[in-house]
């Protein structure tokens, strides 16, 4: 059987502002790519428009650094406000050095900056976006609204672009995660020849992420939504959770 | 403009032996999938199949053990003979313990087992598949054939599926790259507002490679090879060489 998967970035979406009703927007995109949902299909979202229609932006102005975010300032090469607003939104700092600041997040994941973008908000200075307060639930709201649209079952991920130890260059993960087997356990399973599976747990809301992410470019261009049809595996329950490793099993923390 | 991008594995995908024309078989897997090469496609090849057809097994009973190995294979709970091979094809070893060796591959990058396959190589016991020699030139032949075949300007992967730092879970990246762009470097680009975009340089081949890698499953499934249609970005000369991070920018090695 042939398996076919096709991602479509959804065409011309328009720039998010707060407040908008994202899952209205989607909609809408979906109609102008001709795209009628159905049983199976993912919407990939990336992290920046979320965060805009949940108004998580921060004024630089209104932030007063702490002590520690000074040092770290200092440390890294960067705004001691936008340190203390990467401090808020991590349990702690893993790697800082000069233009670099690697943290544990407080969702649990690991990335630089905490996810916080300062380079630009909507074309005005002086303003940062941070990552949705709960990506898992940003994506269940999205979800139901397409479900109950479509009267389909539907996976959706909130995505965003991390760097890597090891690799050059970012590439997507999930961060949020709802209708969708984030994680594929394949513990136990045989092969063709009836042998034990080498590989046995696929991250595979983030070989999404990364293939949606390869036709996003970047959300700033204007393709921040994809959808995914031929998903060659069932749709479930799942979470963000799935693909945290905890600390104490992790050799590179 | 609807963007979108078609990734289909190739059915029916024969069980490859040593000396096999993987070239030709993909041609005849592209005829089965009613796929018409053109030009900018790319080829995505589990690096299992690669290996295969390279005859890069080899027998345990041909391995006589180090001291190292043995003592590597006293850490991790393994077969002596297994870490050998690892020692040999790895430039050192980043992390030992039970059941966990992560190696930095003689290749450049960082994985568990110097990437040797030991669970199951055509249903035999006793044997391990190693990576192939050099998997960009694997993947330079794969090609050149294909291309002469097909009259068209192609891309080519080989892709591994590695666990990570930080995160549960193996995910499909590149090991061996020609003509595709590995890393797509926007430092210095605008975005819609004119600031200089936050994420410079994006890790196309393994986003890529992950999204293939979602629709292969695992290549012992039969479905090593997929065709990926309208990646939105021109190929070019590429290679692996661009994805690995130097040891002295990782802060986490």
């Amino acid at each position: 059987m042939t398996t076919t998967m096709t991602l479509t970035a959804l065409p011309d979406f328009p720039l998010v502002r707060e407040g908008d009703d994202l899952g209205h927007l989607i909609q809408e995109g979906l109609g102008r790519a001709g795209v009628d949902l159905v049983d199976g299909d993912v919407i990939v979202v990336a992290q920046k428009v979320v965060s805009k229609a949940e108004g998580r932006r921060l004024n630089l102005a209104e932030v007063e650094p702490s002590e520690e975010a000074r040092s770290l300032a200092r440390t890294a090469g960067k705004d001691p406000r936008m340190m203390e607003v990467v401090l808020r939104e991590s349990r702690r700092v893993l790697r800082a050095e000069r233009e670099v600041v690697i943290v544990e997040h407080r969702l649990g994941f690991v990335c630089a900056n905490a996810g916080v973008d300062h380079s630009n908000v909507d074309g005005e200075d002086g303003w940062m976006l941070l990552l949705p307060e709960n990506p898992d639930a940003s994506a269940a709201r999205l979800r139901r609204q397409l479900e109950t649209w479509s009267g389909t079952r539907l996976g959706v991920l909130i995505i965003d672009s991390h760097g890597r130890a090891w690799r050059m260059g970012v590439v997507g993960v999930a961060i949020g995660v709802s209708g969708f087997p984030a994680l594929v356990d394949r513990r136990g399973e045989r092969d063709l020849f009836g042998y034990r599976l080498r590989v046995t747990q696929i991250g595979l809301a983030d070989e999404i992420a990364a293939g949606a992410s390869a036709l996003m470019g970047q959300a700033d261009e204007g393709r921040p939504v994809v959808h995914v049809r031929g998903l060659p595996y069932p749709l479930r329950e799942g979470s963000l959770a799935e693909l945290l490793r905890p600390a104490d099993q992790d050799l590179f923390r």
